[in-house]
């Protein structure tokens, strides 16, 4: 398949390079061509990696991966260009983390709306899935880290058979079937968005952040 | 142990009548004496249960549990009166929910503060120990209920001793030592009212209040 990833962060890295060593096309967007860091991952990665402005990357994915830090990911999707958006899945994994109040971050958007909605509301030609937000990327493309793959990712989102393809993906990364939550509708972001909130204060009082949350009931 | 018990509704009754099979003395308070759902669970419990205004119950008890809705927890304790709660221990278990918006509920206070830091910051003569507001009030006190007891609750606080009290109450109930997280001083509390955000929305995508997080890793 042929996927962008929009953002050159670690996140962005680690999703990407997953992507390629799962057999994936992938063109990694940034504001500009030729970013540093874009560069630098293409370099170490196979020949199916690539990079270039968020417009060439979106135009390049059927599928696009949202790694942006969540307070640039509205004007990153802009860049990209509603055509180049078109019917296209977004898998949004970022957060709306604002560190001008000080540590730990507080939340940009939160409580009555989420980034995964005001993305759907702004962007109504893509097709927006919320995942695997709630954790530190080594985990996401790598489950099995702990507690033998079984703890809980999130999914929400208006469209059931991009949430289907968005699933798929997520078993290619290891995900168990039966560990994957399907929340509702995009609406339901907002409780996955807010959970940083703890993430974030548990990671402080370990200072590891290899640790999910596993649904139990 | 003599235990004030604050709130009259199905948390307070949960809590208080735990409280009495433990065979603790617990005065359940409210807005008024002979509050008519107080007065019906003093019938239902035995003669170490009674009832009073928020200002007895608070004199009469050592520590103190908060079990009023979060919007009234303030008014609650003003009603109180300072003298009677100078250094006792409150264990906080309200949310700061707000179903003025619609549902599911936001929060009243969230994202830079929390419920259990204002409450602290208006009575520092309380020793605030935010816990088990993260979850269903069946569980806080029957967490064999699911996953054989394995599973999470957190404790947030500024008094180290107020929190090992309160964790010895927690086993009381039937926390193991290790699934009992402290999380650091009562700023933590953010946390843990956020992720009620996230607590509604699986609740109203399984409609089954009997789940907990288990923090795997």
């Amino acid at each position: 398949m042929e996927i962008a990833v929009f953002g050159t962060g670690v996140v962005g890295q680690t999703i990407g390079s997953k992507l390629i060593q799962l057999g994936h096309e992938v063109k990694m967007g940034s504001r500009t061509t030729n970013n540093e860091k874009a560069v630098e991952w293409v370099k170490s990665n196979s020949a199916k990696s690539s990079q270039g402005a968020y417009s060439d990357a979106a135009n390049f994915g059927e599928l696009i991966f949202n790694c942006t830090s969540g307070q640039g990911s509205i004007e990153a999707l802009r860049l990209a260009g509603k055509n180049n958006l078109k019917g296209k899945i977004l898998v949004d994994i970022s957060n709306p983390l604002d560190a001008s109040k000080g540590l730990p971050p507080s939340l940009s958007i939160c409580n009555t709306s989420s980034l995964g909605e005001e993305i759907q509301n702004e962007f109504p030609e893509l097709r927006v899935v919320k995942t695997l937000n709630t954790m530190w990327c080594g985990l996401m493309v790598n489950p099995s880290m702990i507690n033998d793959g079984d703890h809980t990712v999130f999914v929400s989102g208006n469209d059931n058979d991009a949430k289907k393809q968005v699933s798929d993906i997520l078993k290619s990364f290891g995900w168990k079937e039966k560990s994957i939550m399907d929340l509702g509708d995009i609406t339901t972001a907002c409780g996955a968005e807010m959970w940083l909130a703890l993430w974030l204060r548990i990671y402080m009082s370990t200072i590891n952040g290899a640790f999910n949350i596993k649904i139990v009931g």
